[in-house]
């Protein structure tokens, strides 16, 4: 692999496992037994780095987050949707965790995350219409917009409303994120057809993630002595 | 009003306007006409403004965000707690805008948050069953769980997905907050008995307000020249 691609893929690895702002282009570099100024023919600064992985995953959501042409959609492009996007989560999840803090050091890359929320809005709504086109759901296009709106709030603040509510230093598991897919489908699954509601519960059924994997229950009943 | 008050209402103040991370305590101090000297006489850093600030919206939230005993619930009890919801994130945006952030730099804040997440999600779950216990909704216990955190989540996100979606140096505005709550109910709108069908569309006909007060349409119709 080329320095190049293995600086990104090192980056992505450190900043996932410990956190974007505990990680320096030093470590980086000295993770993979490069010198600094190695790293730094590639990549000027962290920024670099990051907008690169922006890129990246920004692309892999564009490609997949798109409503298929000249047919009609089923539950089994739900499924992949749903697969799709839970690997995004996982494969990026420091974006997730440190969005804000990102964006607030990088308005270029704040610029392009707008375009890209745009993007990945309208793109949601018309897969949602998609749904309702096809009998899948009952929507009208203002619920789809609804939809589409509080899926994406859902799916990029899911990360950090675990790290807020989960016991202190608690990892980010793939339990967890499946949990934040089940919320996902929970939006829509009321407007559901009844021909197609044995389906989803199917579905759901396979996310199903007790909320205590978050949250572990506190008042458990006092063991008798 | 004594300083400590007017030091508190003053930081709430600033900070909700130019955002806690542009305001200093000797902006705070300037602001008043007191010396930095009698400001840290009441309040040891900046931490300590902030949290009795949160103490304060969490009290807030804590009064009323708590299922009625003694009675069923109404209609009238849903549009007073959305009503209050608003009211506490205009009242309190600064923290919602930079919640990461702020509970980031003080581990005893962040424990006081999980603390508080908690609760919200425990009082909003029962809130939610009595509104199912009352004939309003027409859900199960899991589905008041889903409802009550992805409620949290849309409110908690709200304000800091209007700021990186909205164009760079937007205001929030209050309307932009009415769109937030129109989201929360439209979460809980499907699952609406038919005899309450009307009183909710009424509800919702008062928050009306379209996406396009956040992302401006972009692709509007070219004009004929």
């Amino acid at each position: 692999m080329k320095t190049r691609d293995r600086i990104i893929e090192a980056s992505l690895e450190l900043f996932n496992e410990q956190g974007e702002r505990n990680v320096t282009t030093n470590h980086i570099a000295a993770h993979l037994g490069i010198s600094p100024g190695n790293l730094y023919y590639h990549f000027r600064n962290k920024h670099e780095i990051i907008s690169e992985l922006f890129e990246r995953y920004a692309a892999q959501v564009e490609g997949f987050l798109q409503r298929p042409t000249g047919r009609g959609m089923t539950m089994d492009d739900k499924a992949f949707y749903l697969e799709a996007l839970l690997q995004g989560m996982w494969q990026y999840r420091f974006i997730h965790r440190d969005l804000e803090q990102i964006l607030e050091s990088d308005s270029a890359l704040a610029t392009r995350y707008r375009q890209f929320a745009r993007t990945a809005l309208s793109s949601a709504q018309q897969i949602y219409q998609g749904f309702a086109d096809a009998g899948i759901l009952r929507i009208t296009p203002a619920i789809a917009e609804t939809l589409a709106i509080n899926g994406l709030i859902m799916l990029t603040a899911w990360v950090r409303f675990v790290a807020t509510v989960s016991e202190p230093g608690q990892a980010i598991t793939p339990a967890m994120l499946r949990r934040g897919v089940l919320q996902l489908v929970q939006l829509e699954s009321p407007w559901v057809s009844d021909a197609y509601r044995a389906e989803l519960d199917q579905l759901l059924a396979r996310l199903d993630v007790p909320f205590a994997v978050i949250v572990p229950k506190i008042n458990s009943e006092p063991e008798m002595a």
